[in-house]
């Protein structure tokens, strides 16, 4: 049996865009096509991450932008060793929330650490590892009041509707410049959604 | 009054090498003289490097050397921007043991991660700041059997000879290549390189 073609698709937008549910439709469909998935998320997806995690959150710790930057980059540097490339490298479906993109355009751009910095610390902390895909699910900054009225608030609360737009205009500006980047309106039906992404795994995977 | 001018020194070595004894005497004599004194230590300082400390040293925890490197260099980056910088803005004398000379022959080197590495993430998580000086407390490999006999061996016992042989090799490299860098024998006298260094401070302070 010849082995099957691996795939690392990235599924990028900020919180409550629709990334978890789209990975997990996705997921299904394709393991109910027999092939290997791994669902996974950043930061996180290993007890290093978790424990970086713990440091982040502290409330009583303020931790300064760019170590946040360098904390969130162990936990990848982790993750990719540890569970995405022996994924991919058994030729798996590796669907994680989340990857170098959120560090460029978070850290980056909004905390103003600049590309050039996440650039190097991405490319050092993935071993050049990049995405054969990109799914940005992008939601214009005034529709998560509407679309949260009903929901849990409590981050999103927290962020003011100028740091979702200037999030937003990152996001856009980076899947602009990276070829394998594909924009999708995240406001369609989640179903309608999840059939562009399938017919673009598909498309990637041939 | 006009400001007093700042020194940042950094003393680098192996565990044992006699690092905190040398800062402690020269902090007490600058202090006597006057100077506020920082006296530092990596990886910690800050409450966040505390945090990073927890997830290093966590046993459960098998940390890639990558991630490793990505850990101390957040601590570097909270360490520098939280302390050591806010001090010598104050015209601080600021001792530090170990900075990036650490990292260069610990992670870059001995751990083979690479000098190319190192040196961007060096440069990034400290902002580009340099030590005005730093001393190398050199040791010869086969010394430390000998000098620790009486001593507490629970670290140095878990390392090779030729471990510590390939560490100063490193060191001897950086210290070599590095104009600020003064290497002296480790092996004297506390009293006699205690001499030694307050005189190459007093000489980079004038």
């Amino acid at each position: 049996m010849t082995r099957r073609k691996s795939l690392f698709l990235v599924l990028e937008g900020p919180d409550k865009s629709g990334k978890s549910t789209q990975a997990r439709l996705l997921a299904d469909t394709l393991k109910g096509r027999g092939r290997e998935v791994l669902h996974t998320r950043e930061p996180g997806g290993t007890a290093v991450a978790e424990g970086v995690r713990r440091v982040l959150l502290d409330p009583a710790l303020r931790v300064d932008p760019l170590a946040e930057l360098f904390l969130y980059e162990a936990a990848r540097a982790q993750h990719v060793n540890e569970k995405i490339l022996p994924a991919l490298q058994r030729g798996a479906v590796v669907l994680c929330e989340r990857f170098t993109m959120s560090t460029d355009a978070y850290q980056g751009f909004a905390r103003g650490l600049g590309l050039k910095a996440t650039a190097a610390l991405n490319r050092i902390a993935t071993h050049g590892l990049q995405p054969d895909l990109t799914i940005l699910l992008d939601i214009p900054e005034d529709e998560f009041d509407a679309r949260d009225a009903s929901r849990d608030l409590d981050r999103l609360e927290k962020e003011p509707v100028d740091f979702r737009r200037k999030i937003r205009k990152a996001y856009l500006s980076l899947a602009k410049a990276d070829p394998k980047a594909v924009v999708l309106d995240g406001r369609a039906p989640a179903a309608e959604i999840q059939a562009r992404i399938l017919s673009l795994v598909e498309k990637t995977l041939r």
